[in-house]
């Protein structure tokens, strides 16, 4: 990653070409808000752009109702800053947006870069609380302004992202795969490829996303549709019938009698009979055909038209003939109904196919759900008890419905090292002035107590010192802290040129 | 806009170049998901491959628990199936991702593009509503198919966010101006772009967002930030103080005393005293700044320290001193505290100042509004009563705070003739089979009634002939319509070979 090797000191302030460009190709130094051109030539026409501003990006309140956060789009703003420059067409259509803006102000535009700029910050992927700084960003007032909104659209969305994957790892729980299936339901198509990009640092298995597959080396999982099933009309359309086996060593010339024959064999079965009937003949066609293409890696969605009368049995009926021919079915997805209780249906049945037919692992097939799942949903069904291997969220995790915003602020607390504060009458709103240190003290078991932040210039928190905390506007909330450790939070992610 | 330029039939079909590449040049054919890719193979497999397919895209519920939806995203969907090819290093990742496929699949891959694809849409910005599809796609089932993922990702949030800003715009009101500032809490990047863009559609008048501006020509605005406000320590700091009048014909050449001469006119004032006392300096020092920029276009940020015993003072202070240089003030935006309460004595406050200065048009200064305001809280100012002229909304615009994501699926209907279904145990959730035709249906105002479909080769229905509509699903909703003018709602926007 570009941001750890700059942190490693691996690429000089200014050098540009070194550092990649942002991943989507639209973020540029215009993908920002007015004001912050009006206020840089506001301060260029006083003589104050390059005043030394101190910036804080952080978050007042972690989001879902939780105790954390994880910091995401750190990269992503380094890539941008590496590579800020203004393009002559771009600042003609400032020069059109702002037409009574003087011409000494476009050419002061058209020679900036962020070389006098230097930013600190906790890295990605880290846990992150509130009112501690994710960022700190110190440079000239009027470059260090532009980067606000660019800053905050690439930290807002990758932190809430990342927060949410992690929030549903922890209630999955470690064993269970978690793929993230978002991206048509997305707000927009890198609201998509961020979704997957993020999901995957926040603790998620794998993405449908093959564009974000490509992108960030994450693995991509898929198999087929309802509309593949009924796109299917019956087994009359499958021509080539013919399936070589897993080791080459014989061919099969019928596959569909073959699974046709299973089908059979499954109906007869005492513990499974009078389970179901005649099963949907297209349905089957489709799990056939799509076993002939896909033979190492046969799932089948079974919801098309009947979950256990259908889709299971004839989902077995094609397992056990690729069983057949030396290959190992996948397993099922399961996309509507009680998935706690098809899901305890379906592995019943799994494990009599296995008891019946006497093949071993095939009770142990996976269940894949999907559905409009989320943290509530998943925590519903672990408390019902269900069967599932594999969770594929969309909707819920990647727009972050429960809360589809967080709120990073970008906030002036120093300039040419004077302090300064905004004022509110909410109190949660009220800035902390001055450029800081921030400090994580880990207790004696090596858990993280506390972060702190100090002024710049105070003396940092010494091992088997003991300090007292305090929060910054709640009196009240005060702790004596003995750290068996000390880290630092914000690592030089670009040093500029100092 | 490419599509409407489509829809009058100015481009054919394959023509390629002529249709311009989709906005961001992430989405590409590999934005998608990776079933469509092992169900395109197992078409393929199958011999499938060209079958003749028919899919609906439509959403089943208007969002916001409302009655409408506003279609958007259509143009993006005709550019990117105009550009609709692969390259060689996509197919690559393919080959790499899909290892156990023949390569003739990827050399038919490498073959397609949408030339055999039709696309029949509801004209973008349409007032939609559920069940009915507002695109019919079809073409060869394995590359339509592969639209699906990224025809619903740019369908989906832009529908989704032009309804919320049309909501948003039929709850404040036609004569007020709404502004849409949520690029830094959008979800991405183009999340941002993309809500600027469809805000637009939906009705909104003007964005902060530089970059949507420049690429969708809509109108842009803002001022300064809290942070300029901050940034200024004294009026000490202000270096250069002339200012020429307005017509060029005089100037002065100390308007840091002019400014606080006025402040002292506006405290002795007899219908203004005691209102407030010191206003605070560095505030002074940033409007006045700010003015002696934009002397055109002033408009102040007045909640940093207190609005009304020290914004507005100052900001009229520096708009008097502006008045006698024959500049007219734009106005003030309050972004924190009661909006209604602070307007009201705001407004009370210029018209207390154009009373005692004869200042003509003062009372009617701009005030504009922002923090965290959404449909609720605008309709709770309504309510109220509030002096508000312009709202500058965000988070819950831009995100869609209130509904994070639009359900609209893409449905296969039809194949080689035959009609296809999804079933489903939830009724909202079965397909509605066969390729349609839908009309809208007026009355005798001249409003719109009903929306209907048929199948493709039933009669049309025709202006004051009886028809008998029914719902889908509901035996009971059923009405008789004569309608007074009858509009065909899908038009060709792709026409394919044909």
């Amino acid at each position: 990653m570009a941001a750890a090797a700059l942190a490693n000191g691996d690429v000089r302030a200014g050098g540009g070409g070194a550092v990649p460009r942002p991943t989507n190709p639209m973020v540029t130094p215009l993908l920002t808000d007015l004001y912050q051109f009006s206020m840089a030539y506001a301060y260029w026409k006083a003589g104050k752009h390059l005043d030394r501003a101190v910036f804080d990006l952080y978050f007042r309140k972690s989001p879902f109702a939780g105790e954390f956060t994880v910091f995401g789009g750190l990269e992503e703003c380094i890539r941008f800053i590496a590579n800020f420059k203004f393009k002559e067409e771009e600042i003609n259509f400032l020069r059109a947006a702002l037409p009574t803006c003087e011409d000494g102000f476009f050419e002061y535009l058209s020679s900036i870069d962020c070389s006098d700029v230097e930013v600190y910050a906790i890295p990605e992927g880290s846990a992150v609380f509130p009112k501690v700084p994710l960022m700190i960003i110190e440079g000239p007032v009027a470059v260090v302004q532009l980067l606000e909104t660019p800053f905050l659209s690439l930290v807002n969305y990758a932190s809430l992202v990342t927060t949410n994957a992690a929030r549903h790892r922890l209630v999955a729980g470690k064993p269970k795969n978690l793929l993230e299936f978002g991206l048509r339901r997305a707000q927009g198509p890198d609201g998509g490829i961020s979704a997957s990009r993020y999901s995957y640092m926040g603790g998620f298995d794998a993405t449908s996303n093959v564009a974000a597959g490509r992108l960030f080396g994450i693995p991509i999982r898929g198999t087929h549709s309802h509309a593949f099933v009924s796109s299917f009309l019956g087994l009359d359309e499958i021509i080539d019938k013919a399936l070589s086996s897993s080791d080459g060593s014989n061919k099969c010339e019928d596959f569909v009698s073959l699974v046709q024959n299973w089908l059979v064999k499954i109906q007869d079965a005492s513990s499974l009979r009078g389970s179901f009937g005649e099963t949907n003949q297209s349905e089957l066609a489709a799990f056939t055909s799509y076993a002939l293409a896909f033979p190492n890696s046969f799932l089948a969605l079974v919801d098309t038209y009947d979950v256990m009368r259908s889709g299971v049995p004839n989902f077995c009926a094609v397992a056990l003939a690729l069983n057949d021919m030396g290959y190992k079915a996948v397993g099922i997805r399961l996309d509507s109904g009680d998935l706690a209780y098809l899901s305890i249906e379906t592995r019943k049945f799994f494990c009599a196919i296995e008891k019946e037919f006497g093949v071993v692992g095939f009770g142990k097939t996976n269940i894949t759900a999907s559905n409009d799942l989320n943290e509530e949903t998943i925590d519903a069904l672990n408390k019902q008890g269900h069967e599932v291997d594999s969770f594929g969220i969309g909707t819920y995790l990647v727009t972050c419905y429960a809360q589809a915003a967080l709120g990073c602020v970008f906030k002036l607390v120093e300039i040419n090292k004077q302090p300064r504060i905004k004022l509110s009458e909410d109190v949660t709103k009220v800035s902390i002035p001055c450029k800081k240190r921030c400090y994580r003290l880990y207790g004696k078991e090596g858990y993280p107590l506390v972060d702190i932040m100090t002024g710049q210039d105070e003396p940092s928190p010494k091992v088997g010192e003991r300090i007292l905390c305090r929060h910054p506007f709640i009196e009240s909330k005060r702790a004596h802290v003995v750290p068996q450790h000390v880290e630092e939070l914000l690592k030089c992610y670009w040093p500029g040129h100092s």
